[in-house]
């Protein structure tokens, strides 16, 4: 059987329920590489990459999914501060692992516009695309505007996530919430 | 862990290679519903629902693939000749089985038109939806066509299935190629 491989790319600026909702549904899938994004292609400011690959791997860590991994193929594939498109990061895996069978995940928002992404047709034709419901309706941005204004974000992520934050030099909001 | 279920919707107006190309892919779920439409939502002229599902049938046996079924819960759900939507058959399908995640599967096309489906957002918002390459460029209507021109089908479809669709009395396409 062919090894099924999904990627779930995001900012994960920082992890939340919202993500983890998406990902208790991939079980299914031999493995669920989570690739933080190197550079956000509309060009939203947002933490630090090592910062933001930290929390994932505790985020990880919390959650009880076997088939969970980082993957920092981005930054491996960055030139300069260039946004790396799904069609560069599939394209690569494919080349990486030409005998596993990709599936982009994208939120059901990404879905509807999936036809705005770089060569979203070429994407289509020769990978699956999933969209995955957000159950649990959770934000990256309530957690900003939370930490922020100094409120309580231990209902909104995981544990050891929630408690990384909480370390507000190394994890600072406050230029992204200013606009 | 919780059961996985893809549910692939399709005239099967013959079943083609390239509904094989697509259900190959769908190897990690738990099982895989084909699910014949009862009546084609666009009004398309078809073979009679009780001959498809005999073809698909036919073309399960073929396929060498353990997690595949015939349903027929579009014939159980229909009223009529009214076409059983999308929303419909996911609804049913989690009232029957609440407690199995299901995937929705569509052809390329479909998925870049997926706003058009009826109540598409409440589609996305409670399922996930799944949009599959066509890796063998086959088509039913290329099927149809060698039928009617009385060329060969064996490259295009299953051992089984070229075989009944010899039966010119039971799988006729005339009325449909006639447009």
């Amino acid at each position: 059987m062919t090894a099924s491989i999904a990627v779930f790319g995001s900012a994960f600026n920082p992890p939340s329920l919202g993500h983890k909702s998406v990902l208790e549904r991939l079980q299914h899938f031999d493995r669920v590489l989570l690739l933080p994004s190197y550079a956000h292609a509309w060009g939203k400011e947002m933490l630090d990459y090592n910062a933001r690959c930290e929390l994932v791997a505790a985020f990880i860590d919390d959650l009880d999914l076997p088939n969970l991994e980082l993957s920092r193929l981005e930054q491996e594939m960055a030139i300069g501060n260039e946004p790396i498109t799904t069609f560069a990061v599939l394209t690569e895996l494919q080349v990486q692992m030409p005998d596993v069978e990709f599936t982009f995940v994208v939120g059901p928002d990404n879905f509807l516009n999936f036809s705005k992404f770089y060569k979203s047709t070429e994407i289509l034709n020769q990978w699956q695309v999933l969209a995955c419901p957000e159950t649990v309706n959770v934000r990256s941005t309530q957690i900003r505007d939370n930490i922020v204004n100094r409120r309580s974000i231990s209902h909104l992520t995981t544990q050891k996530v929630a408690r990384m934050l909480e370390d507000r030099n190394r994890y600072s909001f406050r230029k992204i919430d200013k606009r």
